[in-house]
């Protein structure tokens, strides 16, 4: 691990590209490390050292072509993502070295950012890891989904599916603060037992358990409003066999389906309750993101809202960090530090 | 077929019961034929001599006990259902004996029915098997699901499955006038052809085509914004690998998927079109009727709402045109008349 200061002299970027499209769970040979030396910045664009790469389920879906991530996941291609780095040249108003920021440069360690693409960070607002999950774009996404399509009335029962991961430890902490039950789907019995303790849901159902659905029905003896889902298959099964006459299913990812053949939704479930399903996608809502943070800076502050990042050190080890999260190994959110922090000015 | 006098007076209740739930396709030996005496009414109930019988796909979704429409589907059940029907007797105010209503009675000649379960009949605004069409039920579930969930905007392209049946061809004459791109998706090419040049829709494709994908995507170039599903199955498949950005599907009804097995709908374009699948039941909405029946005899009068009603007669084929219903071999609004109209007065 290299200081900053020694990552901006080196001038050599590293990046982690896509070797070949992963066919069902990615391995380390789908991945090919790749140097050159680093770019200097042009006009209106800043050059970063980064500190912090953002590793997501959204990723794997990127690499099986599904939704619109603006570049094409082709053999070569750098693997996309948000990332935290330190501006060490700048041919940008207003951006000068030793700012820190937020920006979409995936898994590189010295990029070039147009600085319109980057976003100036405030570290008295919260420490640079919690502006990649609770103060970025995985709370955001709890919130979009929690706001505009679960909206949890008091009383309401709503299951989170990997409840222990980034967005969804931040949506069952919204929906509890709206006053529902809360009832989290993990992996691990202990990760469930963790999303209890140090969450607060008040339930939280392991997928493992080989009768999901009756566990599942023991945790929600009303049945379930709000259903916020993370991951498709056989979860979201379970769920739909429990919703209630006007639920609502906010369809924020589909890790359990990324590469892998089509899984089949019974809509009867839908029909027979007047419910909703609604897919939503954040970066559709990054506009909001002022109002979002704000708010959680604040639930932060207060004690209600709590976030976790699982940390491991060193660039060359982002494709193995990225197979623990898909793997359910990880928890909250999972990040990669490939260098120091800089010390806050 | 016994006119309305003679029915009143013959004092016998014939009834269509279920002699057993129907495994798959109805037969003709699931339903039982009853005779008994017709009940006098009784504080606040009319007898009515019943005139025209609906028979409609959700009954086929009752009798594999989805929904909940109230008397459960069991052996020896009279079959539920709207009809129309005389008035013979009268002990609630206000309702005299040749008053015509419309009344929740299902498959029977002569029932009994509370007053406050009917709905007076205004002839002056559609004949009566209209009021068991577009100026009834089926056309306020069209309405319901076009004005809450579909809401079609001018160039939009909504498709409309089942679009010769009496929902879907109202739901695609209500989105022809909100300015959209309407393409049906019906059975037999002489009725995709009637869809087109009787109903004013663009295109109507017929879900026998071998490559059913491939014709919807001709006739949706720009792919589409609203589904009005009255079906499911493989139609719904089809579409759905059409939907855009979005895109707004209306869960009417899956008739393909009563008394089947379940199908899986892949929600993988919900995501990434940030798209919404929403259920909803007419049964719910009856309180808007008369908002959405004055609209309507508005634009039947325009000539901008069309309906066909297709009408057999005699009591003891209501579950042969039931089944041709369910075989797509009926159009419009599929009817059994029992009994002459009574004269208007």
């Amino acid at each position: 691990m290299s200081a900053i200061g020694a990552a901006g002299a080196t001038a050599t970027n590293r990046r982690w590209t896509l070797a070949r499209i992963p066919a069902g769970a990615p391995r380390d040979d789908d991945f090919a490390l790749d140097e050159a030396p680093a770019a200097p910045p042009g006009d209106g664009e800043v050059a970063l050292a980064t500190v912090y790469v953002s590793v997501d389920p959204y990723q794997r879906n990127w690499m099986a072509g599904g939704g619109n991530y603006g570049a094409a996941a082709v053999p070569g291609a750098t693997v996309i993502g948000r990332a935290i780095g330190v501006v060490v040249a700048s041919r940008a108003p207003g951006y000068a070295p030793g700012d820190c920021v937020v920006a979409n440069t995936g898994w590189q360690t010295a990029p070039v950012a147009a600085a319109t693409s980057v976003e100036r960070i405030d570290r008295a607002l919260g420490p640079l890891p919690a502006w990649l999950s609770v103060l970025g774009s995985t709370g955001l996404t709890a919130w979009v989904g929690m706001t505009d399509i679960g909206r949890p009335q008091t009383g309401e029962t709503v299951v989170v599916s990997a409840a222990a991961g980034a967005v969804g430890s931040v949506a069952g902490q919204l929906a509890r603060m709206a006053g529902a039950r809360v009832v989290g789907v993990a992996g691990a019995p202990d990760k469930c037992a963790r999303v209890v303790s140090e969450l607060g849901f008040d339930a939280c159902v392991s997928h493992r358990d080989p009768d999901l659905g009756a566990a599942l029905a023991r945790a929600c003896p009303e049945g379930v409003d709000v259903y916020f889902d993370n991951t498709g298959g056989r979860v979201s099964d379970a769920v739909m066999r429990l919703i209630v006459r006007d639920a609502r299913i906010a369809l924020c990812g589909l890790v359990a389906e990324y590469g892998a053949g089509a899984h089949g939704h019974d809509f009867r479930p839908l029909l027979a309750n007047q419910a909703l399903v609604r897919g939503f996608s954040v970066r559709r809502n990054l506009h909001r993101m002022a109002e979002y943070r704000a708010l959680a800076a604040d639930r932060i502050r207060s004690g209600d809202l709590r976030h976790h990042e699982d940390i491991v050190d060193g660039f060359e080890r982002v494709p193995e960090h990225f197979r623990a999260l898909l793997d359910g190994r990880t928890i909250g959110k999972a990040l990669v530090r490939i260098a120091a922090e800089p010390a806050p000015r």
